[in-house]
C-alpha cells in the first residue's frame, strides 16, 4: 500500500471549487465532487439530536437511492437550526447541483459547515453552481478541498493506493475539521472517493469499522457537532472483481482505514489553537468500551489539556479523569506513563490492570489560542 | 432568616489556622475546627473512583462513630494517589489532632486539598497541631477559612441565622473551591457547622437534599475531583427541641440550603480565570434529570464558555450542546433565550417543550486566564 499525504482523485472522479459569496467576496466556499459513473455510497452522520438540514437531506437520499453521482458542499454556513426553511434550502442546494450536472436530485449529497443558526444564502450557491460544474476536472480537487475549510489552518487530504485482484485501487479522502471535535463523530466533513468495485452493503460495513477506529477516536474540545458527515463513494472504475470478503476486503479495509486514520490525526494536529498532538493509549481494560471511556475522559479533561500545554507532568489529573470516567478500575491497579512533554508529540499510556482490552485516542492541548479563536469566531 | 456573607461560628464551635510549612514558609495551610460538645455529623464525598486518603478515613470514621468533635484540614497537598502511605498519613493526621484535642481518633474528620500524587508531609502537620489547638477560639475562623484556600481568590463563607422553636439557630459554612469543579460534587471542601439540635439521620437527609440543589448544580471545568468533601456538624448548643420534621425541619432546611447555595455560587464566581457568572436554566423538560443533563451539557461546553467570554451570542453552540446531551428533546420544540452578554452576570434559558421539569446550573466562562492558572499550577 502506498500512502500519499495529498489528494489524488481515483479514476472517474472530478471536482471543482468556487467562491459563491457566502464567505467574504473572493473567498472560495463551494465545492463539487462528481463521479462520471454512477457510484454506490455509504455514509455516517452526527448523532446530535440537533441535526443540520443537509444531514437530513443526505439521510433521505441514502434511503431512497441506489446510485449516487455527486457531493456539493459549502463552508461559511452550517444550515443548522433553521427549521423548515433550512430543509428547503438544503433541498434546493441538491436540486441546483443535480440540474447543473444533469443527474437526479437524490443522486446528490449536500453538506454545509460553518456558523449555526443563520439562514443559508442558497441563491448564492445556486448562482455559482453552473460555473463550478463546468470547471469539474481531476485537478479541481485542489480548489474543492480548500472550499470546505472553516477554521482549518491546512486542508486534510490523503490518498492510499493498493492492488486488489491485480488492479490498482485508489482511496482518496478530503476533509475539514479543527474544532467542535468530539467523537461520534468528530466535527467534520469527510469525503472519501474510491474507484474500487464494491457493493453498497460491503462498503457500509467497511466504513463503519473504519470510522470507529478513526473519527470516533479523536477529540479536540469534547463538543459534538450538528453537521458531522462522512460520505464514501465507490464508482468501480478500477475494474477489479467486486470486493465481497476475504483477502480483497482486507486490503480495501486497510486502505480505507489508513486514509481515515490519517485524516483524523490531521484534524487533531490542526485542532483549534493546538500546540501539541497527544496520543492516549489505555490498555489492560476489561472491555474496549471501558478503555475508550478512560481515553476520552483524559482527552476531554481541560485540566489535563492545560497541563500538557504548560508541559506540567501532572499525573494526578490523569488519575482523577480516569477515576471519574465510569470505566471499571481499581485505584491500586492503575499505572500511568507520561512521555516527555517538551516536544510537539506527547504520549500517555494508562494501564488499568483489569483485562486485556485497549483503545487509543488522539487529542490536542487546550491553549489560550483555542479561546481566542472561539471567543471571536462569528 | 438572616444571611451574612461571612463566617460566624455557632455556639460551641471554635477554630484556628496555622502555617505548618506544607506551602511556602509562613503561608497559612492548616485549619482546625472544633466542637466543645460532641456533635452529630453528616457528610458527602466525591464519587470519583480515585479517592484521596482523607476521604477514605472520613468514610471510616463516619461508619464507626456516633459523635464527632473536630475537622482538621490542610491545603497545598491533596494526599491522593499515594496508596498505603497516603492512608497511613491521613490516619496519622487524624490521630495527631485527636491527641492535641484530647478526643478519640474517630471523632476527627480529615480533609486535604492541593496537588495530587505527592506525599503529604504529615510530620509538619503533626508539629503544627498542638499550637493550633491551643489557639482555638470563635474568632479563629478568620484564619481557618484562609488555611483551606488553594487557587481561591477569596474565601467562601456564609452564615444563616433562623429561629426554630423559639431558639436562635445558626448555620455557618466555610469552603474552598475554584477549579476542578464539576458536579457530584464540585471540587471543594465545604464545612458546615450548626448549633441546631437534630438527629444524625435527619441531618443526613437534609444535607443530601441541600447538596443536590447547590454543589451538584455548579461546574467550572467539568473535571471531577478526588477530594470533594462536605461535612456538616450539629452540636445542639442552640438548645432547640430536636428537629425531626414539619415546620422546624423546613426552616432548618431553608437555612442549610441558603448557606450551601450561596457557597456554591461563590465557587463559580471565583471559578479559575472566570470573567462571567453564568446561570443556565432549562425548563419544560420531561424530568429533572433531563433538565440537569441539558444544563450541564451547556455549562461544560468549551465552545459555549468561550463564546460567553467573547460576548458572542452564539445560539448554535447552545442548541448543539443540548442536542448532544442525551436529554429527551425535539429540535422543533427547542427555545433558547440568551440575556445580554456585556455584564458580569449572564442568564441563559432553554425551553425543551417536553414537560414541566426544570433545573438551574451555575457556571463560569472559559478564559485565557483559566489556562494560565492550570498550565502553571504545580
Amino acid at each position: 500500500m502506498i500512502i500519499k499525504k495529498k489528494a489524488v482523485l481515483p479514476g472517474g472522479f472530478t471536482a471543482a471549487g468556487a467562491a459563491s459569496g457566502i464567505k467574504k467576496p473572493g473567498r472560495i466556499d463551494l465545492a463539487v465532487f462528481y463521479s462520471e459513473r454512477p457510484a454506490v455510497a455509504a455514509a455516517m452522520f452526527t448523532i446530535n439530536k440537533v441535526t443540520a438540514a443537509p444531514v437530513k437531506v443526505c439521510r433521505e437520499h441514502l434511503e431512497q437511492g441506489v446510485s449516487f453521482r455527486a457531493i456539493v458542499a459549502n463552508s461559511g454556513n452550517a444550515n443548522c437550526f433553521e427549521g423548515v426553511q433550512g430543509m428547503r434550502d438544503a433541498t434546493r442546494m441538491a436540486r441546483s447541483a443535480a440540474a447543473a450536472l444533469g443527474v437526479k436530485d437524490r443522486e446528490v449529497f449536500v453538506a454545509s459547515t460553518g456558523i449555526i443558526g443563520k439562514r443559508l444564502p442558497v441563491e448564492k450557491i445556486e448562482a455559482a453552481l453552473p460555473g463550478a460544474c463546468v470547471a469539474l476536472c481531476a485537478g479541481g480537487i485542489e480548489q474543492a478541498k480548500r472550499a470546505i475549510m472553516t477554521t482549518d489552518k491546512f486542508s486534510k487530504d490523503v490518498t492510499a493506493v493498493v492492488t486488489i485482484g491485480g488492479k490498482k485501487v485508489t482511496v482518496c479522502g478530503v476533509a475539514k475539521g479543527a474544532g467542535m471535535i468530539a467523537p461520534t463523530m468528530a466535527t467534520m466533513l469527510s469525503f472519501v472517493f474510491t474507484d474500487a468495485c464494491i457493493s453498497a452493503g460491503t462498503l457500509r460495513k467497511a466504513l463503519k469499522n473504519s470510522v470507529e477506529g478513526s473519527y470516533n477516536c479523536i477529540t479536540v474540545d469534547g463538543c459534538m457537532s450538528t453537521n458531522d458527515t462522512v460520505i464514501c463513494m465507490a464508482n468501480g472504475c478500477a475494474g477489479n472483481r467486486p470486493i465481497t470478503g476475504g483477502k480483497e476486503l482486507q486490503l480495501f479495509q486497510q486502505a480505507l482505514d489508513a486514509v481515515n486514520l490519517e485524516i483524523a490525526k490531521m484534524m487533531v494536529r490542526d485542532g483549534e489553537g493546538a500546540s501539541k498532538f497527544i496520543e492516549i493509549r489505555v490498555h489492560g481494560a476489561a472491555t474496549r468500551d471501558d478503555a475508550k471511556k478512560a481515553c476520552l475522559a483524559i482527552a476531554n479533561s481541560n485540566l489535563f489539556k492545560t497541563a500538557v500545554y504548560g508541559e506540567n507532568p501532572n499525573f494526578g489529573r490523569i488519575a482523577s479523569a480516569v477515576g471519574a470516567s465510569g470505566c471499571r478500575m481499581k485505584e491500586e491497579n492503575l499505572r500511568i506513563r507520561l512521555g516527555p512533554l517538551k516536544g510537539k508529540e506527547v504520549k500517555v499510556a494508562v494501564g488499568l490492570g483489569m483485562g486485556s482490552a485497549e483503545c487509543t485516542v488522539y487529542t490536542s492541548d487546550l491553549t489560550p489560542e483555542y479561546i481566542k479563536i472561539n471567543a471571536e469566531y462569528n
